[in-house]
């Protein structure tokens, strides 16, 4: 057995949210099962956002409910706002994430605040939900961390004042986001320890963009410094509505098949992983998946293969 | 001034060996042109193989000498045997790179020969060169050290013998080369480590394809591991004809995006360099190119933009 590493589905999130097309409930529902059943144990499954900004959200109450009927599954949603954590906890989400953006223009695009006044609100999501009943871990995504498609160059000292700021808000833990995917391998290894220097072990994960092609060499960077945490999206789906330029999040596949061959341990079955494509193709029919593990197949010396 | 890394470009061999179209030679002159006035430094130019095997490279001795011609460019071509290391010598060609592949059934299926028998080739090769008069650089390359499609594994202890025997055979610098893509960051790692143990600064380059997605990744470790010369194709072209499953080399436009990205310098002008796409395109329009940094556009954190 290897070293385990989480491996974070997030494409029924950040995937469909830009797709052309709306994928029906019930074939998110089978996504999402057909995911878990490979062994995904973490899966964003959907957002708290306007439905008439994000459309292909609008099911999202539906779908966590379907999700927490699945077993060892953690199912997390995203929320912009308190209002949207309160919406989460009352289906039963396990976890929030609250996106901030350090760079301030993908900030105020994203969520009509500025980077520091979003802090305050997720400050105000983690006292509300310690005042409940049922715990709900409350994380925090620090958004364009490498780089905007608005704003260019994102400082590494402000990222760092983000994480502090959101570490003394009291979020349970963090991940760095290469939202526009502009990040290179010194970068996300100078990031990754300039952030863990301030905040500790709350710096958590890492969520890369293949936009320009280095999201995989960056997830290795992120592997060599100790993060243990991925999020990833089948297919390679995903982008955000108010960053132009970005493209999808880093392939699931492909990350699963590396990270296996280099022998971590993410408890996922390539083989019945890419089978789950074949429902999310037949959800989203005109969008194309990447990926390279889908193409080529799993080759005879996967260490994993029967 | 970053640190120089050497970017091979081994597209007009590599990639155009395994294009269904034949590209005019008075085409892939002007790519190869445009390519070293983009700043490329090193071009594996073609291959002295018979005609009736791979028709794409039958104009290589005008290829190499139409090269020549071009400032500053090191000109290399790919050679099976001394015949082929000959032809090269007569044209003018600065390096050879002599295949041996690790893998049993692909060196049969490549050269009729046994792995060993094509290092006594080499050793051939690197004596007839030495009493010519003009001096030619004879480099190898370990082909399908990280993985066969044939063979499967290939166990690194035999790589360690092939580098070792090469060495021995006394070319000037040879590469470690994942021929089908099969290699993961871990593998590179040890296997870099293992050869360098045993020839030293003999092993000079690395050969990467990228079919499972990692070859950015697998770039990025030999980097880390000291590794300054790489081999890759503008456009993601490349194959091997005898190397069933096996798909295209790293990116050239993606690798130095990574490199200049981080800091090191390959003296390449990345906007140069995606201009010189559209030649290849031109002369091979039924092919798709492939490429992240093509398809994204350079963004504007890129530290060389304007």
């Amino acid at each position: 057995m290897g070293e385990p590493i989480l491996v974070t589905e997030v494409g029924p999130r950040d995937g469909l949210q830009m797709s052309h097309s709306i994928m029906p409930t019930q074939v998110k529902i089978r996504w999402i099962e057909a995911m878990a059943k490979a062994g995904v144990k973490e899966i964003e499954v959907g957002s708290f956002v306007p439905p008439k900004l994000v459309p292909q959200m609008a099911d999202t109450a539906e779908i966590v409910e379907a999700s927490l009927g699945i077993p060892n599954l953690h199912v997390i949603a995203l929320v912009p706002n308190l209002k949207g954590a309160q919406r989460a906890y009352e289906c039963g989400a396990h976890a929030v994430i609250v996106p901030v953006s350090v760079s301030e223009a993908h900030s105020r695009a994203n969520t009509r605040k500025g980077s520091l006044d979003q802090v305050e609100e997720v400050r105000h999501i983690v006292d509300w939900a310690r005042t409940q009943d049922r715990p709900m871990k409350v994380d925090a995504g620090c958004a364009t961390a490498f780089g905007c498609s608005i704003d260019g160059d994102v400082p590494e000292s402000r990222v760092v004042e983000v994480a502090t700021a959101l570490a003394e808000a009291g979020v349970d833990s963090m991940a760095l986001a290469d939202t526009v995917g502009y990040g290179n391998p010194a970068q996300v290894r100078r990031l990754v320890r300039a952030v863990r220097a301030a905040v500790g072990t709350k710096l958590k994960r890492l969520h890369l963009h293949d936009t320009m092609g280095l999201g995989i060499a960056n997830a290795l960077v992120g592997l060599e410094e100790g993060i243990r945490c991925f999020d990833s999206a089948l297919g390679g789906l995903g982008g955000c509505p108010f960053a132009p330029g970005a493209s999808g999040n880093i392939v699931t596949e492909d990350l699963v098949f590396m990270l296996e061959s280099m022998g971590f341990d993410t408890e996922i079955d390539l083989d019945a992983l890419l089978k789950a494509r074949e429902i999310l193709q037949g959800g989203i029919p005109e969008e194309t998946l990447l990926g390279n593990v889908a193409r080529a197949g799993i080759p005879p010396t996967y260490r994993n293969a029967a």
